[in-house]
């Protein structure tokens, strides 16, 4: 994709898939993301819809709620970072634009669920939001196939 | 818009309305939603991104979320409608994407932040959800006046 990750980048990426890992052993579909800001992680998060019986309960979104707790705003400032292992469906991609966070760094890309299939051209983020995918893509990826040939036998 | 609606869906969308006022007394962009079953609200909300600090705290989110509380489900039933005061926004609608509700019944367009301006002609929702537009929608359009006439006072 052409982007160049840090090797800040990669720990903090790390820490989103520890997040999907924790997902995974929870029977939950592994996607996890973290809310960095001044090298420190301020939101975490995994998916959780099946333990909260609630759709809108993804990675994203729980990550983003913890840093608008943690910061006690409503708007997350243009130096956090979100790192999210598997690009997010367009609900997340919706609430990430609400959020104005500064950048969006994505793992692997989902053909089925991902924001870009819904949105084609018309980008759904904040204008002033960089969006960057591809770090560690693979790993995110994995887990999701592991999940669900798990899922089939 | 050439919906036909009942004065079911009307009394329902009063009380998406109602909500709307709760919001607009509380501070809040005056937005409201119901989620109605069996001729009952089997949740409601309206919009605290103030009070909770929290981008994602739109009203169709916490009356989802209520619902699936009440359900103990992750997914709304096809005879689950919900009503909501103004068009939602494209976060909203990926959040009832995913809660495969039977029918959404929206007030007032919104053109400044309504999901038709991001998905083009693209639709945001489940393919066996139901939509339809404007009813009440001057109601749901005049609080939202109202509250913007407020603000730059």
């Amino acid at each position: 994709m052409g982007f160049d990750f840090t090797a800040e980048d990669e720990k903090w990426m790390q820490k989103a898939l520890q997040e999907a890992r924790l997902a995974f052993e929870e029977g939950e579909i592994p996607v996890g993301a973290v809310v960095v800001q001044n090298n420190q992680v301020i939101g975490r998060g995994h998916n959780q819809t099946e333990r909260l019986k609630d759709v809108t309960a993804h990675a994203e979104i729980i990550a983003l709620t913890a840093a608008f707790n943690y910061l006690g705003a409503k708007y997350l400032p243009p130096d956090a970072t979100l790192y999210v292992s598997l690009e997010p469906c367009h609900m997340c991609a919706g609430a990430l634009y609400w959020s104005k966070i500064g950048r969006i760094v994505i793992g692997g890309a989902d053909e089925k669920h991902g924001y870009r299939r819904f949105y084609g051209s018309q980008s759904p983020f904040h204008p002033k939001t960089e969006v960057e995918q591809g770090l560690l893509a693979e790993e995110g990826q994995q887990l999701m196939k592991d999940f669900f040939k798990g899922k089939r036998k």
